[in-house]
């Protein structure tokens, strides 16, 4: 499998991508690059690894995703590669690969990958021969990352690149609380469209028709199953792309009709 | 033919294009998927056909288009797909795929592809086997496009994915009215330069040097072979790479000069 | 070797970019394109020469390298092809394909190439039999530079696409000034992050903890070797994944912080 994702921070006008695909290129020239996106918010890891998780599983088995939001370069944060449902992730130890690793987005409906096994294995990148010969202080996209990755889309063993670890740093999805019969959420991502998705799965919403969506001082009185049940520029609650509570406008920006942003509280509460 | 060619609205910044990506090459690992745009403004299906029609022609035969720019999605819309010229269109039937289907376009001077037919063959996607195994109500692209391309590109014949319709949502350009010997046009693109770019078509302005061109209230008196020609900081009028008249300012922007927006009214008149 | 990288002004929301992409796959269908940047400012040469200069020699033998930042499309400007280094850079005359010829680039630490000859050899683009049938006057990345590049990634070798000439554009990094032990040199890119690239390059500041580095009114007394051994928020000096004195803010937007711009002096004197 020769299929390589990228997610950075490194902008759309600069040379860095350029560069790392160069990298890549040259070690694994029949390699397939394709471009998650890279304009990540500068150092903004949580982003990344959002972006990185809602694109992963649609990827056959055997791709390597990089992912590189990595305020600690030329610290003594780790590079790392992981192995998991029959993906590769490489990156910096600073969670922006570790979004993706749960497990129930690689099992939800849409998802193409039924893995065989849960097995996940992570190494610290340590064996310099698979790195470029001189390493920045400053770029370990282009230096480590990318040649690391251009060598496992060549089939290179995950397990001669380094040292076994377990620790790496884990971000998850903060879960929604139950209390009293009321589910609180948070928002946790709001899309180019100006759609308000939160944290609160598509599973814990079982009864659709009889919840009262809470958000600032709005009410939402049921969760649609389509964009299109709505009228023109109404607020309407729906279950996302990806398969959790969304707050949209039809035909608008429910982002800015709400003045809602990321971390603010969604509460569900049985009519 | 690999090549698989996406003009969308999902922007750069989210995971949505990438999920589209993973599912194409899920399907046909090898092929080549080529961004047009993925910055059309949401739910703009005007400007979404245009840069379609502006890229479609220069691909080889064989290439599969997705168009995914869908304010109906998890409607009654139909989602489509579409032969012609050799080339397949997949999208929503909105019209978004069909201001490339013009004829002109396919056999203007720089056009690679001479159809050896004319036929035009549309299905309505109804078989449900190419599509996803889950379909979510708000990501067709991901759910049913992107699968359907990747499906049509490794050889999937057009006719068994779906019922044959001829009542597909057709966009067209306008015309330009001529009337009293005044050719009346509009502006239908402003490209990033902010060079103008009216409907008014290279082979309707055969006398080039005896002609005056009025927009708002200016006037420019002839029609320039090249930018080069014009002084720096001149107003100027020329044929686009589209074969349209163009406004434009040497080194310049003219939209902002001239103050134009989508849908001015621009006039000819012999001298 | 089938790769071809782009490097434009044409942005990312017009369909010129889809145009070029177009023409080189129907030449060449197996051609693997990748995008360096198309948001270079509008015809902003030096920008463009920047971006790819950055990324061109990190590519294998045998790149083919198009540039198109193109003011004077049209014009007495000659279409011009390069082989160097075993790449080849396709483009107008204007200097956009030539700071990227700059031979300390190609043998600094990170470079993958190590050329075996230094020879240089540039023909002007006269044999339109390797051109598109029509070629507009406004769109030569499309109709003479795509082609040309489709071709050279095909095997047609340089010599047959025009005539031999030594006399084309050239732009170099204005080099630093030494007097009286102080070390003169201008700020020469600003990149994503805000980081502060200047062209005093690594090799001339061989004693790096014994030197004061001044920028309008700032002073930074030492050179680090990573961001991560300043304190978040402070302002440092080290040396960039180009090779060139950088200035920097940990976790922060040093060009915002010095209210800094391109062309800004930059000191280095001895403590």
């Amino acid at each position: 499998m020769n299929i390589i994702t990228l997610t950075t921070d490194f902008g759309d006008s600069d040379s860095y991508v350029g560069a790392i695909k160069g990298v890549i290129l040259s070690i694994n020239p029949i390699a397939t690059i394709v471009d998650v996106t890279h304009v990540v918010p500068p150092q903004d890891i949580r982003t990344g690894a959002f972006a990185l998780m809602g694109a992963a599983p649609y990827f056959p088995k055997g791709t390597v995703h990089v992912a590189v939001v990595d305020p600690g370069v030329g610290s003594a944060r780790r590079p790392i590669a992981i192995k998991a449902f029959g993906h590769y992730f490489v990156g910096p130890d600073n969670g922006v690969l570790t979004l993706a690793l749960q497990e129930n987005l690689w099992r939800r409906g849409p998802t193409l990958i039924r893995p065989g096994s849960l097995a996940i294995n992570a190494v610290q990148l340590t064996n310099r021969r698979f790195w470029l010969p001189d390493v920045s202080q400053t770029f370990h996209g282009r230096d480590i990352f990318a040649p690391i990755a251009a060598h496992l889309s060549s089939g290179v063993p995950l397990e001669i690149l380094g040292e076994p670890i377990a620790d790496y740093v884990t971000l998850k999805l903060k879960a929604p609380r139950e209390q009293q019969g009321i589910l609180s959420g948070e928002i946790i991502y709001i899309d180019r469209f100006g759609n308000v998705i939160s944290n609160i799965p598509d599973g814990q919403l079982s009864e659709r028709n009889a919840v009262w969506i809470e958000v600032g001082e709005r009410t939402i009185k049921s969760i649609r199953a389509t964009y299109a049940e709505a009228a023109k520029g109404e607020l309407l609650a729906l279950i996302s792309s990806s398969g959790f509570l969304e707050l949209a406008v039809r035909d608008g920006n429910a982002a800015q009709r709400l003045g809602a942003k990321v971390g603010d509280e969604i509460r569900v509460r049985k009519q």
